[in-house]
């Protein structure tokens, strides 16, 4: 049985020793680059554009300028497609527009040669603007006079949902009310490979992408329809990934390198420099305004949250980010009504999509914030709170409606407090935290809920397909894709777990072409285990019946008579009597010249729940309070993501998202000027992101349990990490200092002027 | 219903605007170039190689010589993998060898930056070498005291076969006898893309090669073989292929770039010269006896045909040529018996290897030519000697004992007789032909008979699998291998059929990526049309039946009371009556959530029939008798292969074999130095192919039998059409000028002597 074992990734060596293939070491030969002309101005109109200059550098082949695009309208989402125009991503965005809506708008493209002679000639072109007001907040964006910057106004979307009664005159009459407001940042996914695509033409009709994406085969559908051609003349092929965190869920350079080996008949490549992949999608910042009402004995009454989403220029997965931070929350206190609603506004900035997490780390952050709120009006510890109304399996979603058959949050929060001596450390602290000391310590514990996969919002498809090769390895396609999430090495020890095969038999194709990738959507949502599992289960024992039966052939016996043991074919009742080894019946089923044939298996399979995963953290801060600095010295996560596939790869996975919300929490913030609307930090000097040297150990906890409708047992791990370790700091902070901050990041300047206010500072 | 259309082909476009990717339009970034060392006598041992001034060459990365290389044998043969061990490919190829056995034979292997500092470092390498006496005749390897060419002695394998009787018994009892000598010589395939591979290392295990290949899936598991690693760590791309003929249907250059790629951890390339693809594997020379003993009526009564065969240094396709060649004439004349016996015999000569026709060309020649000895000898106009002997529907091949379902060997002949006018140009040439005439006119025929892959010498075996893609395309991915002959477009057209879609809906995989292609041996035997037909009906059928099970969900009828009709959903009683079109339907299975999937179909199915196909060539000549010079001024082709799937592309087909028939008979040959075993002609200057104004028109006819065990009543078309025109141009000599010629090809140093000794010529 491979799961559970914590198998070491397929991909490890391949990536350590640099051969493993990315986006860029796939180029075509003769292939030209293409460099995006970009707006100058926040919000404007190009009026003019002289190319001459551009033209006559040395190398330039073609300018192309909004006059020159299709005029076809598409969203850029990584969405699965929906039957419902309802559901429809927001189509805002042309190849080129000549309405710059950010600073750093795509408003023309220079094709060269070579990469130097593009940017040359871009920085050449002369642009006459008719400039319009810069709006960067959603106050602004939303004022009765304020410019449209799209032609159906600046709120993209407004929702809201009740659920469990009337929230609001619920908390009107709880015994116990708290509110507050709260802000999170513009931050961006800083993924290692930047953008980078490219695209030619093998014939006249089909046009071939090679794309850093985690989503092939939704870009294949936005391609074709960006360029309003059918989608089978599109084909994406996704090599390895340097990371993607949501950046990737989105379709940015592939219609337009598409387009332009389309119409210039040779490969066309476009790679962003890091400057220009900081600008071109990042994660939303939110306004949100919560309440909750308690009952005296610390039960949830009822909680309100109003959210109100900045998206920047477009929509990108427009309002799909807060809405989702909304619902997913819902499933983590069932027992309380609630009402949600949210706005997503456009403003002038560069456009938000989806990051990792997906508008929960905001929601969350407001929610837990309260709750803290809500322990201290209570006078309860902030722990025990949460045991109180933490959901229990069998609970029902009340958004969903469906029962929550694995609900671990009381046992993670049990299980946190005792790893991490939550009371000790609390009471420690308490009486140690002198007011004058200038270096403070407190604990925070912040919880989270959320979902596997986009289910029922949206489809959950998934395919895989296996193969068993001469030598008796099984091959195994997935259209599910490893983004360096580990997701490859997962599925083979579920089809591995299957057959009863060692790992080393199990190889994996890690490129998706989606001429012959099964069919996934791809990767988000938290979804690939949770989805992909139950195909790849499915597939790996129709194989394995392939493998009986063709056993059966060979030896006499009825294939139910048969089993499969560590890459052998023994009996079932004595499974120590071995018939043949895989290796010999796949030269058989291949090779007999009168029976058998190549076996493989192919299953398509549609799911058709979403189990929400739970958990929490618990964090121990040290704050310099004349420096302002906070110091994040313990940090433990404590995951139920029911059963844990790979330790070791679900290990890194739950570190990788808890030193992300670290920077979230403490240092990152996209800067933008509000007059121009320029990002003043777009490179990763001045966007302070933590490294190992900022990070303490980064403690990992599992409470597992058996998800049912989990392929394997299984729930989502791959976003739930970075979703409480923000609030928690937040709660740590105040824990140890007695301010409130409602605001990350939490950093020295944003925490000086409120130790100030608190007089916590001395004068200098 | 597109079967029997002229379907354009596929890739017609992508081809003739350069768009088509061959294998070195795929080559990595950081390609190296390697160049073998070559032997420079023909048979000798490498007593020492002093690599040090090629070591010095600026940009050389390695040199290799046969100690680096791992000492295992290994058979370069594309055959199907045999479970009997008895069957196996004579495994006598080193990667590098000390023993040099022809003249160019690879000693080594240069690795540089560019080529060109590659093949400078080559030709520095001093090699010392021990000479062995040069053979390059079976007479002289035959010799009891010849040197051994390889440890088991000169002659490869023998073999001979009997049916009908005691052939040489009753030939001695006939009323007429004839017999004759035959001798074919060497030629080369001339594919206009040389032999090209390239691999690399996406991790620490598995190595990728890239090459124009007709056998992907064997070449994997040659390359595994070769190294002595598990097939599964071998990966065999096959982009677009520029020709093969055969010389591709043998892995040369794959096993070598795997190993350089895999001991030097980069990509390497290797690109033959025209020079050096000419001398790496040609058409064996075959010397034969033939006999025919024939009733007073005209009734063959029993033949024998002994061959030897001449394989050069290694074996490569071994003794299957000689063995294939008789094998397959057993059905033209099966009423008569037959006695065939063959050996084949290693000389100092480059490597012979499998060519189109793959024996037959030769064993026809032989057979049709003594047919015209019989007509004579008999005085019976020859077209009606075969009329009399051909076989008919029915008929049981005496070799494989299964009834001939389709023999259309007389409607053929009868075709042609008239399309050509035999009768009337046959008694003008008689009468017009005056002695003493310079030009000469003349007329002849020829049959023959083929197989339709390799079922029961070898395992038949093919993949499809068939997705329906989401705007109602369907995407075809097959193991079959297109190399330029029309093989995807054939395949294409019969999906489309069955699954009664226009032409412009169907896509088609072209690359095979042994990954992720369905497994099918490859492009030879002309096997592709007939045995991978069934396979891709088959997935066709299934893909038919799950989309109309998902329309049935639909439409809430059920699905046997619906029908696919131009890429609609119709309903069977009333086929006006549309439900949806391909595209609703795809939509709603890929995206509705809660039904449907992705609908894919794919199927591997073994064949274990093999109908031969039956044809015929007419010529007619013009001799210049002073000049020695032989043209050919009309030519027709007539052919049973069952029913013509594209009839555009199947003339293409006969009108190339056609072309390079005559090339055979009249043109081509490669000059062996007898004492150097040099090859004098290595290049396409001095080797003479006929080019299109050295052609007459090719004229082409079918006669369309329905063929029961083919897919879609198809037969063999590929390699057929050379295999008449040979014997009937050297018949058509004959009726011109009275001199029989027993040796092709027809150049005029060859009919000098023999026009001179036959009196025809004058003095000048």
């Amino acid at each position: 049985m491979s799961i559970g074992q914590p198998v070491k990734r397929l991909d490890a060596e391949a990536k350590v020793t640099a051969r493993a293939r990315y986006t860029e070491d796939m180029l075509p030969p003769g292939v030209h680059s293409a460099v995006y002309i970009r707006g100058t101005v926040a919000h404007g109109r190009v009026v003019s554009m002289d190319t001459r200059a551009a033209l006559a550098v040395p190398g330039v082949e073609a300018v192309f300028t909004h006059a020159d695009v299709p005029k076809i309208l598409y969203a850029t989402a990584g969405h699965p497609y929906s039957l419902d125009p309802e559901h429809a991503d927001v189509a805002d965005t042309l190849l080129l527009t000549d309405h710059v809506r950010f600073h750093g708008d795509e408003i023309g493209v220079v094709v060269a040669r070579d990469e130097l002679a593009a940017r040359r000639a871009a920085s050449l072109v002369e642009v006459v603007y008719e400039e319009y007001p810069v709006m960067t907040t959603p106050e602004a964006a939303m004022a009765p006079e304020a410019k449209a910057i799209h032609p159906n106004g600046n709120v993209v979307q407004r929702s809201e949902f009740s659920v469990g009664g009337d929230a609001e005159a619920i908390i009107a009459g709880a015994d116990v009310v708290v509110e507050g407001h709260y802000e999170t940042p513009i931050t961006q996914h800083c993924h290692m490979e930047p953008l980078v695509a490219h695209a030619y033409m093998e014939d006249m009709e089909r046009i071939t992408v090679v794309s850093s994406t985690q989503i092939p085969h939704i870009c294949r559908r936005i391609v074709g329809q960006a360029l309003g051609i059918p989608w089978s003349r599109v084909r994406i092929i996704k090599p390895c990934v340097g990371g993607g965190f949501g950046a990737k869920q989105d379709v940015v350079l592939e219609p337009m390198v598409a387009f332009l080996a389309w119409k210039l008949g040779r490969p066309v490549r476009m790679a962003l420099t890091r400057e220009e992949s900081m600008i071109t999608r990042t994660r939303h910042a939110f306004r949100m305004h919560a309440r909750m009402g308690f009952s005296r004995e610390g039960r949830l009454q009822a909680a309100s949250l109003d959210v109100v989403s900045n998206t920047g220029a477009y929509a990108s997965h427009g309002h799909s980010v807060a809405a989702a931070g909304g619902g997913k929350l819902c499933s983590m206190y069932p027992h309380s009504a609630m009402h949600f609603q949210a706005a997503t506004v456009y403003t002038n900035l560069p456009i938000a999509g989806a990051m990792r997490g997906y508008g929960s780390p905001q929601t969350i952050f407001a929610f837990e914030c309260l709750m803290e709120e809500g322990a201290r009006a209570l006078d309860i510890d902030p722990l025990d709170l949460r045991l109180i109304n933490a959901g229990r399996p069998g609970d029902v979603n009340p958004l969903s409606k469906r029962p929550i058959e694995t609900h671990g949050l009381v046992e993670c929060l049990q299980k946190g407090r005792e790893l991490f001596r939550w009371d000790e450390r609390r009471a420690a602290h308490k009486n140690s935290s002198s007011e004058v000391a200038d270096i403070r310590r407190g604990v925070g514990v912040a919880c989270f809920s959320f979902n596997s996969g986009v289910y029922p919002v949206g489809v959950e498809l998934s395919g895989a397909r296996l193969t068993l090769v001469q030598d008796g390895c099984v091959l195994l396609q997935v259209g599910a894709t490893e983004i360096g999430q580990g997701a490859d090495t997962v599925f083979a020890q579920m089809a591995a777990s299957v057959l009863d095969l060692p790992m080393e038999a199990m190889r994996v194709v890690s490129t998706q072409d989606t001429d012959v990738a099964p069919f996934d959507p791809g990767a988000f949502a938290s979804r690939q285990t949770y989805v992909a599992g139950p195909a790849v289960k499915a597939a790996a024992e129709d194989l394995r019946s392939r493998i009986l039966e063709h056993a059966a052939e060979m030896t006499g016996y009825p294939a139910h008579a048969l089993d499969l043991k560590a890459g052998f074919v023994v009996a079932v009742r004595e499974p120590s009597r071995v018939f043949m080894s895989l290796e010999e019946l796949a030269l058989d089923a291949y090779y007999n010249k009168d029976r058998g044939s190549q076996l493989t298996a192919e299953r398509s399979v549609k799911t058709r729940t979403n189990a929400p995963s739970f958990g929490c953290t618990f964090v121990e801060v040290e704050v310099d309070v004349p420096l302002c600095r906070v110091r994040v010295t313990d940090i433990l996560n404590v995951h139920d993501c029911g059963v844990v596939i790979n330790p070791a790869t679900a290990k890194g996975q739950v570190q990788g998202g808890m030193a992300m919300a670290i920077g979230w929490a403490l240092y990152e913030e996209l800067l933008v000027d509000p007059r121009s609307g320029q990002v003043r930090n777009n490179n990763l000097l001045d966007y302070k992101m933590p490294t190992f040297p900022d990070l303490p150990d980064l403690d990992v906890a599992f409470v597992q349990t058996l998800e049912p409708s989990g392929g394997f047992g299984n729930k989502s791990l791959g976003e739930p990490p970075l979703l409480s370790p923000g609030p928690a700091i937040r709660n740590a902070v105040w824990d140890a200092t007695g301010v409130k901050v409602n605001a990350i990041p939490l950093t020295p300047k944003a925490l000086f002027p409120l130790f100030r206010e608190a007089g916590l500072l001395r004068d200098y």
